[in-house]
Parts: structure tokens; sequence; C-alpha cells
């Protein structure tokens, strides 16, 4: 087994592509966006106070705590998008920005270096009486890893200081010991937080932190349930789905968890962290669980476009195969997360097979959480929209058919950001000397040894071409089932493609050598295990790992009585906006039915010949409302000539 | 247009059927359970507490009251249905016990005349302050039904006086004039309850209020806005879905109202009333408006098999073609409210097609409401059941897959009751003479000169023979879409078929005359205008007014895999129950996925030949708990042999 290292983001420097045109969104607009919202100066959109919260903290304003308990969070994750955008690129004004807020958090403080706005300036004696619900640790674990981002971007100790100030605080109230609090964090996170931390000190207090919450999670008696008991206990959020022991994972010892359960984004951010350990102490045992957890999930609990969650009661995952359309949850953040897991899997794995469900989740979830303006984000990712269902069905009350600009609970918006930003730290590693393209980008990689260019168009273009830049260049570029590598070519000549592990590797190229791969991204109905009944008879696109869907704009009202042929081929224009992005049409039919004034009849529909235009998910409701579907119903000609 | 009136309970005799049979398990089943459950003497069920409500307001016991401030209904419902038995046939004990219950609700009743346990009980002061929560005037209307059917059906007029009492209080307290109370009821069915009791008494004044109620409806300022602000109000159910204006239908006045919305049984129950005046007053206006309010209902809102109600919260419908399967609520009361308002429409315009609501659901929704034992019911009707998705997806979790014993909210079982105890006055109207048979059933029949025998295994069997016992019979039986007449014969000679209205008369029969009538009951696939996004490609079977469905216990797991052809043929056989009930198979489809570790892949699954097992809706679940489905996916034999 041969671990993967990611490569640092300072080494790639992208080039013009998909995910430059993104990263460039993300710094133009939307961080500036997001930090206007945090200091409440976008109008008319949810107010976060979330900035003021520290400023209250800090002493510098006064007044009430306003917001989630979880507020704080927002800013770290605006931070650590921030760091991704100046580890690349300089930009004095962002950086101004981020420093003035790592000089507020420094300063919201304690002298004992507690941080935590909500119970600092609200609940001073409530300190960690509530783990199940309170959420210091969630806000730490973010933190922490805005933390160690912003200081290995920028060199700068002072915000790495105030996060180990607050480790150090957290390793010893936290522990086994007789006298320290026995508990675990209520949403997980400050796991990951914390092996961030350490892979940047090297402080092995914070690894055994880590460890120690993961180690005692799911212990019976329940510390959950003994917390409820005390008497500084107080009930947060009045919810009785978050009591259950699933819910937070605390059903079993992680290591003895069977199957993905409960809240979605609270398992991943667990599962990366469980994944994380598994990779530094080598158990046989954690890696395992992390595995059977990822085909739990991947195998029978996720959405093609690398959406989790089936409800929105406990933002949860629910039970094998059910995946319904209309009412997925599918949270932004749950789609970070998976990518969070899936990608530690490689590393701890060396296998390749994993990164599917990043690049499901990236191009899909991920991307298309953001609206091209940059100013408008999905928290849900159903799919399936019908924009008057979701006004008169509370069942899909959580269904937003627009992008909102703000959110009461602003968590996803602030995730995509520095997922988006980090996308290169995602796409490359080392293993043993080799570059491994986990994802193709249009790039240049400087890094030690290595040194080269990345040209391509992935995910809409089929070419890919590496240009060395110095001799002894080893590759390997990831081969997966949504977008099988068709030839590969060194300086012209044909190479054979030999699969390892999930890769195919390059001859080792000398400075000036040329690869080219070519990926074979032809449109592919993508049919569900028939277990997922609302999707029996349907089928979706994918084209490489880009899902797409049907749109109103597109199709014109009435979405869900458009099928596609069996026998379907797809023509490829460029997309509306304007972008590589590829659009499909394909010859397929549309459902009429002769009498309105029925509601049942004796008689099929009437299957009538209809063009069908689909587009990535991702850029869905870029056009206006709209109904939307990612599944479709599949006839075969003959069954409608038959009629 | 000819109003049609009905036919008196008492006149009609049933002979061995369907009907006669589930005539006798409410009777000999369902009544003395549902009078154990209502004084809390069946073990392992939710506590009722109804009947020891009306002792403590009687001052017979103490303690507080119980349960739902609307629990005074359940007896109410149950005392209607008693006296639908006492009707037709004699029986001692059940006799004694509604005598034992009128006493108890004469006891119970104030001396002004005002009822209701809750408030006398509880909150003497807070009598009518809060109409929009309160359920007094529900409870009234309730009660007033089953007084009147007492009285009808045994000639006792104490239960009757009762009654009368309360709505004298009622014509004081409610009114246009100062000092009366301009309220109305939160949840109707008043109105359609003093609209009964002015039927048996002529009582104009009891019409008047009814018509008041309606009247003042919807009318600007709202009453309920009002009545929120009075110091005396409290609010109840503390859920904000049963503030809107649709919930309980005051958006509009009842008259101007465009479409069906809110709470599924108010709805109904106002609909009926509505219907009721407008026969009463011939006012072109209101007919109109219930003619408007029936086609949004039945043509874009309403299941296949009478259930209406599209969700959970607020027990509503929501808009049009919004049909869910899975998550239905389709509440049993809501197709016994759109029995009751369907009938009326027929009344109303002497038109026959309304009656197909009436059947479906009545031999769909209400007769499937309750367990073959007897002892369990459906308080929601879904048309699509996992009972692992059920407890593992909230959105789900008013979907119970199994009939239950008794419930908080325990409204269906005794409407249910009385629903099937009074189906002979659904079944038969009078029309100028003509008996119109609107739902065919084996009965006896003495009425002013109607005298003559049906015989007839309808819904399930084809033929259907009248018997004249005296001379001059003039008889009209309904001609239906979904079980049209094929043949018809007077002494054996075939005789025209000649529709009109949607009945088909027969020529007049002289004693001993037998006309016979063969329906065509071929099993027939029903499809769904696309608009019902879930259903495209996708069909159930009816014969005749019963929907079929697929249930594990025929069918094996993964009833969602199975799909139908195109073409099916059904073959029949008595079902498992053992009555004349008709079970279906046809030659159909499975789908197998070849590889159980894919969740998706590129190809469709293998559609492997496979019988399908049907049975009557109303019949599922009782073999025990199991996956069910209303509607199958279909295809053609070409399509998959083209795979």
């Amino acid at each position: 087994m041969v671990h993967t290292t990611p490569l640092p983001l300072q080494s790639i420097h992208m080039e013009d592509g998909l995910i430059r045109r993104m990263q460039q969104l993300v710094r133009d607009q939307v961080l500036p966006y997001q930090w206007r919202a945090l200091h409440d100066e976008v109008e008319g959109v949810a107010k976060s106070h979330c900035v003021e919260n520290f400023r209250i903290a800090a002493g510098d304003s006064t007044g009430e705590y306003y917001g989630m308990i979880f507020q704080d969070s927002d800013l770290y994750k605006w931070l650590e998008a921030t760091a991704y955008c100046l580890a690349v690129s300089p930009d004095p004004e962002l950086e101004a920005h981020a420093d003035e807020a790592c000089e507020l958090i420094r300063r919201a403080q304690g002298s004992d270096g507690y941080l935590n706005t909500y119970y600092t300036v609200q609940e001073p004696q409530g300190r960690f009486t509530t783990l199940q619900q309170g959420h210091e640790l969630y806000c730490a674990g973010h933190f922490f890893e805005a933390a160690a981002a912003y200081y290995t971007a920028t060199g700068k100790r002072s915000i790495l200081d105030t996060a180990c100030r607050f480790a150090d605080y957290l390793t010893r109230v936290f522990g086994d010991n007789e006298g320290q609090n026995h508990g675990y964090p209520g949403h997980q996170v400050v796991e990951v937080g914390l092996l961030r931390l350490y892979a940047v000190t090297g402080n092995a207090a914070y690894r055994d932190l880590a460890k120690h919450f993961i180690d005692i999670r799911g212990r019976e008696p329940s510390y959950f349930a003994w917390e409820r008991e005390q008497p500084g206990y107080k009930d947060i959020f009045h919810e009785d789905v978050l009591l259950e022991p699933t819910y937070a994972q605390t059903h079993a010892r992680p290591v003895d968890q069977q199957v993905a359960v409960g809240h979605s984004v609270r398992a991943l951010y667990m599962y990366a962290a469980m994944a994380d350990l598994a990779a530094l102490t080598e158990d046989p045992a954690l890696t395992e669980a992390c595995e059977r957890l990822y085909r739990s999930l991947t195998q029978r609990r996720m959405y093609v476009t690398g959406a989790v969650g089936s409800t929105a009661v406990g933002e949860s995952i629910t039970t094998d195969y059910d995946l319904p359309n209309d009412s997925a949850y599918g949270e932004s953040c749950a789609s970070v997360a998976l990518m969070m897991f899936a990608r530690r899997m490689t590393i701890l794995t060396g296998e390749g097979e994993y990164y599917d469900s990043v690049e499901r989740a990236f191009f899909n979830q991920v991307l298309g959480g953001i609206a091209l303006s940059g100013k408008a984000f999905y928290y849900v990712g159903a799919l399936e929209i019908d924009p008057e269902r979701c006004a008169a069905n509370p069942g899909l009350r959580h269904v937003k058919p627009d992008r909102q600009k703000w959110f009461d609970v602003a968590c996803c918006p602030t995730n995509i950001a520095r997922t988006i930003m980090s996308i290169g730290g995602y796409a490359f590693g080392l293993s043993d000397g080799t570059l491994m393209v986990h994802i193709p980008m249009s790039c240049d990689i400087d890094h030690e040894n290595v040194a080269l260019s990345i040209r391509t168009g992935y995910p809409y273009g089929e070419k890919l071409a590496v240009t060395a830049r110095r001799d002894g260049q080893r590759i390997a570029l990831r081969w997966t089932d949504f977008a099988p590598i068709l030839r590969l070519t060194v300086n012209g000549r044909e190479t054979p493609l030999k699969r390892e592990h999930g890769y195919v590797r390059l001859p080792t190229l000398m400075a000036g050598d040329v690869a080219e791969a070519t990926y074979d991204l032809t449109p592919r109905m993508v049919s569900v295990h028939p277990s997922v009944a609302c999707d029996v008879g349907k089928a979706t696109v994918m084209r490489g790992p880009v899902v797409y869907c049907a749109e109103q704009a597109d199709n014109g009202p009435g979405v869900g009585r458009l099928a596609m042929d069996s026998e379907a081929r797809f023509t490829e224009s460029l997309a509306f906006c304007g972008h590589e992005v590829v659009a499909l049409r394909t010859q397929g039919y549309r459902a009429q039915w002769p009498n309105e004034a029925e509601l049942y009849a004796f008689r099929p529909p009437v299957w009538q010949a209809a063009e069908v235009g689909l587009i990535p998910y991702a850029l869905r409701n870029n056009r206006g409302t709209g109904e939307m579907r990612v599944f479709l119903n599949v006839l075969s000609c003959t069954d409608v000539h038959a009629k």
C-alpha cells in the first residue's frame, strides 16, 4: 500500500480552463461578496452578524450575540478559502481583509486560549456543557483548518499561534484523565482540524486528541445522555431527531460502524478524520471501517451527482437505496465532506477509484452550488425541481428552486468557496516520486523534481497534453469508467495503456517531451440500481464526470413529460454560458394527453417525437426559475411506434 | 335539472355480497371493538378517554379531560354508525350501548344547550373563543348527524331533542346581529350537521344557520385574524400551517373559491354543505362553485384510489397534478368526505358522473381503511409503501405500513364504520319515481311503490339481476366508464341501451319481470395525466371501480422492480381472502441488476420475464407487513427484446 501525498497548492499554477475560471469567480466575486455578507453589508439577505459577534467578543463592540450558535465557522471557512487564493497569487486587498480577520479572531480569544464568540459573549459559564448541540468543537475544527491554511499560504504565524493556543487548551480540557471532560463533539470536524494542525506543527498532542475523540465516540454509557442530565445542560435546537444516537454517529464506536448513517456532514467529516488517522496509525481495523463506510455510502446511499442526504429531517442519510429525487437533501457541505473523505481514501490506500466520488461531488454538486454570478448558492441539491410543487407541497419546502443569496445557516457558501479554491490540492498527489493526476486540469506544476505543464479541456474537452519541463518526469493519469483514456501518445507515438490501481502510468518524460491522452467523453445514459424504485425505467446522462439535467429553459414546461430513447445518440454544442461547457441534445419523446379534463384514462399518453435538451446539472438555474430533472423516462422507439 | 333524493336506509335490506359482508364485519367486529376502544378497554392502543370525558362532563366521574380537543366526535360517529346498523336490523346489545351513549351525551349537555366535554370540563370560560382551532362546531356537526341518524333509525326522540337544544343554542349565539358571535367553524362539518337536522325537524333556523356559516366564511376582515387578537384566545395546536387562510378555506368566500385547497377533510365537508345548500336554494352561483371545486379536485388533485390530500403537513391538498405516491396523505376521512360531496352533486344535478368519485373512494380508500379483522385501520392512504423507507425516511413518517389498532387522532375508524353502514343510502336514489341505482349491490328494496330485488356480484361479478315484485317498477342503472354495461335483457330478451345523464333506463318492469345487466369488468391499465410526473411511464390496473396494487406477499421483495407489459392481459382468480374478490396475474417483467456493488451503471437493468400478481388495493396489508405499489412501470415487449 503506497500512500499518496497531496501536492502543495503553491506548486500548482492554474492555466486557462474551467477550474481557473471558477477560481477567478471565487476570487473576484464570491469572496468579496461573502466578506460583505459576513459584515451584514449585503442588502436584502439573511443577517449574518458573524463578524460583529467577533467584534463583541473582542470588546470592539457591544450588543448581543446573533445568529446560529456555529456562526463563527462562516468566517473561518471564508478565511480558509482566502488562504487558498493567496497561496497561488497575491491579492493585497483580500490579504488585508484576511489579516484583519486573523487579528479580530486573535482578539476574540480568551486568555486561556478558548475561542468561541457565542459562549464568550452569551454564556461564559456554559463552555463545553452542551457538546452535543453547542458546536464549540465544530467551530474549532474549521478554525484549525483555516489557521493552518493561512499560515501555509502566507507564512504568517499569528493565526497559527492563535489556533495552537486554542488547541493546547483543548488538549488540557479533553481527555481520559480524571478531571478532564470525557466528551466529544456533537458535530464532528475538530478531528480533521486537529490533524491538519498536527501536519503543520508536528505537535503530536493534536493528533492524539483527534484520535481520542474518535476512540471514545460511541462508547457506552453515552456521554451525550449523561450530559443531558447535568445541571448546566441546555437544549438548544429542541429537535428530537438531534438526540438520536445515529444522528451524530454515536450509535457505535466509529471503528465498529457498519453503515453510513445520520447527519450527512457530521458522518463524512468523521469518516475523513478516520481515514486520516488510519493513514497515520496504519490501523487495519480503522482502514477496514473506512472502506466499509465508503462502500455503504457510495454503493447504496449516494446520489449520482455526488449528493448525500436523502431527507431534510436531520439533514440525514436514511437507508439503502432510498434516494428520492424531488425531496433529496444533498446539502452542498455534504458533498464537500464527501470529497474530503474520498480524497483521504486514496491517500490512505493509493487506489484511484475513490476519486470517482471526488469528481462526482465536485463537478456536479460543488460547482453547481454556486451561480454563474457568484452571488447565489444552493444549500440543497435536489435532483428534480418543479417550482410549483416546491411552493405548494410542504414536504418539499427545503427545496428552493433558485439559488439563495445567503442563509440563516450559511455553512455552504464558504464551504463551496474553500473547496473550489483548493481543488488543485485535490487534483494532484505524489506517490513515490510519481505525479498522480487524480483530476485533470490545466496548470503548470513546479514542485521539487516535478516541472511540467498540463493543458486540457477536461471535463468537457477530450484532450490532455503534458509537457515535461525537466527530465525524468514520472506521471500517472487516473483512469475512470466515466472517462476512460482511449489513446495515449508520447511525442506523437502511440503508447500502450496499462492500468494499475486506477491509474495509467506514462513513460518517463524528458524535458520537452509531450504526452497526449484522449479521454472518451461520449455522453452515455446512466441507469440506477433497480432497488432505487423511483428511478426504475429512467436514466440520466453523464459525459465524463458531468451529470446532465433537462431544464425548462431548453424544453419548455412539463420536463417530467420528456423521455429519452433507449438507443439515444447525443449531439453536442457549447452551452449557453459561453464556456467550453458542452450542452447536449437528443431526439426523444414528449408525452401528450389528448383530454386535459381527464386525470386518469384507460390509454397511455401519446409519445410524440421531441428534441430533448440537456445541460450540465451544475449549470442549472442560471436562466431563471424553472423545472429541472436529472432522471428522465427511457423509451425504446419500438415502444413508441407500437402505440 | 331533476334532483335525486336518497332512499331511506330502512327500505334497503342487504343480501349476500361484498357489502353485506363488510356491514356484518362492522356490526359484529368493528362497532363492538370501537365501543371498547372509546371506553379504553382495548389493551395496547392509544388511550381514547372519549367516554370518560363525557362522564366527567356529566358529573358521573371526576378527573381531567384527556385527548384531542375534538375527542367527542369519536363517540358521535360511533353512534351514527350504530344508528345505521339499527336502521336495518335490530341488535338489542348494540342498541343498549347506543342508548347509554345517548343518555350520557344528554347528561353532559349544559342547561343552556351547550355541549362539548373539553370546554365544559376544562375551560368553561373559553366557549367559542377559539373557533379556528377549538373544534366545538366540528363536534357539534358530527353530533347533529348522529342524532338525526339515531332518531331516524329508532324513532327515539331523546337524542334528537338534545341535538336541537344545542342547535337552538347555536342559533342564538351565532349570527349577523349585534351581540352575536360573528365567527364560523375552523373545521367545517357543522353546516352538514345542521342541514341534516333541518331535514329531520323542518326547523328552518338550522338551515339558515348553516347557510350563514357558508355565507360569512372568507369575508374580510378575517374573523380568525380578529379572534387571535382577543384576550381569551388560546393557540391550541401551535402549528403555523393551521393559520394560513387556505388551510380552513377562509381565503375567499366559498361561492368565489376557484380551486380545491387546504385541509382535505375541511374542504370536502364544506363543499358537501355547499352542494346541500345549492340544492335547497337553487342558487346558480353556488351550484357553479360546487362544480368548479369538484372539477378542480377530481380532474387535477385526486388520487386514482379516491384518496385526497398530497401532503401530511396540514393534511392538505396542495396544487394541480401534485400527487406523489409514496408521501401521499390520503386520509380515510377525506375520502369519506369526498363521497359525501360527490353524492350531493348527483342529488343536486341529477347527473350520475359524480358517483365515479363515490365508487373510487368507497371501494378503494374506505373499504381499504379497515383490516379484514375489523380491528385495524388506515388513517393514511399511501399509494406506495416500502416499510424500510417508511421507517428510515422521516418524510414518510406519516405512512404506517400496517393498519393501526387505534390513533391519538381517531377520526377515521368511526368515519369508515358510519360510511360502510350507510352505503345503502348512497347506493340508491329516487328521481321522479324512478329508482336510480348509483352503485349496484345485492339487496331487496321496499319503499313506497318500489318493490324489487337486486342480485349482483358487483364490483367483482359482472352480472346484475333485478326482479320486480310489484308492477310498474321504473329503474335506472348508472353507466360508468370503468364498468360500462355491455348488455341488458328483460326476461331474457335483449333491450337497447340508452344512456341519459349517466344512467341507463330499463323498460318499466311488471311484477315477476327479471332484468339482467352485464357489466364490462375487464381489467384495464390506467394511465395518469402526464403532468403528474411521478406516474409518467407507469400505470395501475382497474377492474370496474376497483384499483389494484402489487404486494410483496404475491411478488416477493422489490415490488418497485416490477413492470407490466404495455399489451398486458390479465388472468383472474379468487383472492386470498376467499371472498368473491378477484385477484389478477399478468405476464410482466422484473428488473435484474447484474452487479450489486454498482449503484450507477452505463447500461439499463435486465428486464426478465416475471409474473406480476395484483390484488385490490382495498385488501392490501392483510397478509403481513410488506411492500406495496399501485403504479408499476410499463414496458412494451419489443422494448424488452431489443435489449
